[in-house]
């Protein structure tokens, strides 16, 4: 039995989010029944799915429950076992969300996962070799399809999947394109992630401008899309899509507190002939295996680089998760709670 | 050597396409070099791809150049023949534009095709056993992908292609919602074309009716949409798709005078994780045997039903044409030239 402190959704935004919609609380851990695992977690992850679940509009995720801990990915060490396939020092991922501790239910196949940290970072498995990379090795290899040679195109490219997003172009022999916010992200999506071009879409008033910028960082067109954000840079993107070329649609976070977000030209589908596909990583568990060899090969040997922002504290998840639904952080948001 | 009457694209729309782009002249064909055909022509075809051809801007197929004859799909009979594999008397189905006679170099493989009038009469290679039904095939087969017991949605049921669509998601086991212009050309494709249901989009004033509307004709939601219109039209059935639906973009005609027509919501595409997909079937030809065997057989047999619009003679071809852009012809479109 612990002290577990816990961020609970205790209503649901209206509009834009605000820490008025969590609420903190301490709970005492139940003790444990056979199978199941104690776990106390190291690191939160935040990711911008979280704001659609906290909607209760029908969506591909139910949404999450008033009065319950908000979802989210952990890794942590199991402290106590009455699981044969888990002994305490374990180091573990799973679902545990916005707590410090979690109490596992470990018979049910899926739910908490043994890692070796021995060349990879536990918290690298909430980034580049978890959820966010397994996202990105999917859009971009079973959507985007990128042939070398070809250009992929990214928003959120210094994110925790959009890092990954091009990083794996650029392995495919592809020209990759960063969009991302900022001088600073821009620089290190270059300079530190080895993309070959990165535009600062706050540059930009509209798609319009967006577009010309792309012309240049992308001579040749764009052939794949791997799209994050919505909105403008959609729009703009499009614009500058290749006869053939491939988006996927990962998220749309631009429009997640409700604003209208319409799609200026949709015709442009039809005349370049574009296929374009919304997926949701959990449904593809099949190709876990094979991504997550690739991407934790790419962060032992140093080849799949990451940036982390860490907020310290549970108590310090909500303002941590609403600075990443405007971008304020850099990398991987993470919440440490040991 | 005959007296040609041919109608030239004499200068492009400037919004909505007028009788006025156009202009008839009268020619002499040139006499036959070897290798060459010369063909009278029966029928013309007409269809709504040959709006877009009608503007300069970039766009998936090369603007017509003006003071040239319209392209178009025509099927007619040799006359004189100075190649081997056409004599005359021939039928034969090409692209001859509209003009009464088309000499054509007969050498290059795919310009002409004979083909065989016992059981399938000769307008029919340019309906249901020509581009319009091969469009059908390949956006429902390819991409829409139907499988028994789902349902297919098709805008401009009663059309060239959609007609087609719906029969053969029929044939699939699929349910088959039409959704056409008027109470006439519903009960058509109900009654005659054995579609589940029609929804007369002319109905509804915006797309939440036209949605309520589809909810109703389409109780399990849509799994399969074919998309002829675009517009408020796509908006209704996009809201109205299953998680991992299929849309095949095939024609978005109610943006082809160039008014704006944003799509409303694209994050549906993404929360219903669609597939949306944009294609021109002469990009296609690996189908076209397969489909145009299908196609021919249930055309032959009954099975397959289609109505025509026939306008008499190549002046009625501008007024017929710009009717067709506004719904006003029923079924497949030609102009008779014989």
């Amino acid at each position: 039995m612990a002290q577990n402190k816990q961020i609970l959704l205790d209503n649901r935004p209206q509009g834009e989010a605000t820490v008025s919609n969590f609420k903190l609380v301490t709970v005492e851990t139940p003790a444990l029944q056979d199978g199941q695992v104690l776990v106390r977690h190291h690191y939160l992850s935040l990711d911008p799915y979280m704001r659609g679940r906290m909607n209760d509009s029908k969506s591909y995720a139910a949404p999450q429950a008033l009065g319950t801990p908000m979802i989210g990915g952990t890794v942590g060490e199991v402290i106590e076992s009455r699981n044969e396939r888990f002994k305490p020092g374990d180091h573990v991922v799973g679902i545990g969300g916005w707590q410090q501790y979690a109490v596992v239910d470990a018979t049910q196949i899926g739910y908490l996962r043994k890692v070796d940290t021995t060349h990879v970072p536990l918290s690298a498995y909430l980034g580049p070799v978890g959820m966010p990379g397994v996202t990105a090795w999917y859009g971009l290899m079973r959507i985007c399809e990128p042939k070398a040679g070809e250009t992929v195109v990214v928003s959120a490219a210094s994110g925790a999947v959009g890092s990954v997003v091009g990083q794996l172009a650029k392995s495919r022999g592809c020209r990759a394109v960063g969009i991302a916010g900022g001088p600073d992200k821009c620089r290190y999506v270059v300079d530190e992630l080895g993309f070959d071009a990165c535009i600062d879409y706050k540059a930009h008033a509209n798609a319009r401008s967006l577009s010309l910028a792309l012309k240049e960082a992308a001579p040749d067109g764009v052939d794949g899309y791997f799209e994050n954000v919505g909105g403008m840079v959609l729009d703009a993107v499009l614009s500058r899509m290749n006869a053939f070329g491939r988006i996927a649609l990962c998220g749309m976070i631009a429009g997640y507190d409700g604003q209208p977000m319409a799609l200026a030209n949709p015709s442009l589908l039809l005349t370049q002939r574009l296929k374009l596909q919304g997926f949701i990583v959990g449904e593809h568990m099949e190709v876990w295996p094979e991504a997550l060899a690739e991407l934790g090969k790419g962060v032992a040997t140093g080849r799949i680089k990451y940036r982390e922002t860490v907020a310290q504290g549970i108590e310090a998840a909500p303002e941590a998760f609403l600075g990443l639904l405007k971008g304020k952080n850099f990398g991987k948001q993470l919440v440490k709670l040991i």
